[in-house]
């Protein structure tokens, strides 16, 4: 089932998309909710980001190619995480299917796309073990990691590098039933393929870093955990169109503007 | 103006708090809102933390005299920032006033308070300059950035050593109207005081913070920005009472278990 969030009429509600249908939704997955008489076609609504998270996670360093590849591109010897130490991003960076990635007149040309995997968290969980973990992922979305490089190494935080408003594309819906080890990440720009890599390949898999967090903190319904990327994500720049596909999933397109 | 945020009946309110009542409102401070005609005891309700952020800033390193004595224990070179940098915390890890800090049981007893001051954000905030930036603020509150040292050093991001639930004690009220250099940040364990700085004696002011940071990003009201402590932290251990008092806010006091 595919869960999305648009726009209609100045109000934003859930929705569930059925090629070329989307049924609104009364309510919300992550609580009661039941379906309306009311279906649109997508092209008449404006989809928002599929969920707003109470708590934003990122797990960064998590696929052993990007991990050498990046390494080796900087010169320095690539450092494998031993844990799974997940990380953050902030909510004012998101933006949906669709909407336009602003790169800030003053950042450098070294501006990169990251293709993930995100988790979304659909019950409240703590000391989640392996057999139960499952249970508590209400579906998977796509995010798109814009990070600008030079930011990224220089300053003390990840704060400009990743979370500059409109660097986190999200969407376009959130895809319930899927076979994990079947899908493939495959990332364009402008029609051509740049990266196509196995999604599942990752150094801590989802379980690992559920049952490993909820040992300390507690996830809530709609949190996000975005899983990591592979390969070598290559410069995106003014004008650029950038999709990241997730195969079972669906495709985030954004179009990419220098202010 | 003191606000707080208080359980009632098992509803959540937003209320004015005037020694010794709390006037329940109906609404928010950051919209449109009226004073109800109900009033009850501060002691008849259970205060929640006075805001739940959209996003969770917190700027660390802050002050001259935390980064000296704080090097100069871990016989390091202490680094002063050279740029307003600012970092994200976890809305899992908040607590209100006098709920219990519990330390898990393999965290080791490296274990401190940090006694902070929240910027609370009561305006959408984007350019600011330092002209308009204070017109964007709300208020002022106490954050207890409770931080587990080993895992800080150990880990590869701060996840669990500042994000543990529970380690993010805050409130308890916001206050509205207050001389920020007149304030000073007294911290004291079981009635003994350990700390008393100047609060607003900081290395990057909130001006510098706020109009760097929305230069990239879009400040939402409710965004709390903690900014950082100073002196050298003390151990917690279980049974302690840790009180952080701003003087003009008020006090926050949160006891403290080990799992």
């Amino acid at each position: 089932m595919k869960w999305c969030r648009f726009e209609h009429k100045k109000e934003i509600y859930f929705g569930i998309f059925e090629d070329p249908f989307i049924t609104k939704v009364i309510g919300t997955p992550f609580g009661n909710y039941e379906l309306s008489d009311e279906r649109y076609k997508l092209e008449d609504v404006k989809l928002d980001i599929p969920v707003v998270p109470s708590t934003f996670y990122a797990v960064g360093v998590n696929y052993i190619n990007h991990v050498k590849k990046m390494a080796k591109i900087r010169g320095i010897e690539g450092i494998t995480p031993k844990s799974p130490d997940v990380g953050y991003r902030a909510n004012n960076a998101l933006i949906p299917h669709n909407e336009t990635i602003i790169i800030p007149k003053d950042a450098s040309e070294n501006i990169q796309y990251e293709g993930e995997l995100v988790v979304v968290i659909g019950k409240i969980a703590k000391n989640l073990d392996k057999n139960n973990v499952w249970d508590h992922i209400f579906g998977y979305t796509i995010g798109n990691d814009v990070s600008e490089r030079n930011w990224q190494s220089n300053d003390r935080t990840l704060w400009r590098a990743k979370n500059t408003d409109s660097f986190k594309p999200m969407g376009p819906y959130i895809e319930t039933d899927i076979d994990l080890n079947s899908l493939r990440t495959i990332i364009r720009i402008n029609n051509e393929i740049k990266d196509d890599f196995k999604t599942n390949d990752m150094i801590f898999g989802i379980s690992d870093y559920l049952c490993k967090m909820t040992k300390y903190l507690t996830l809530y319904p709609g949190d996000v955990i975005w899983m990591g990327t592979d390969e070598v994500p290559q410069n995106i720049k003014d004008g650029d169109i950038v999709e990241i596909e997730i195969t079972g999933i669906g495709t985030l397109i954004n179009p990419v503007i220098k202010e």
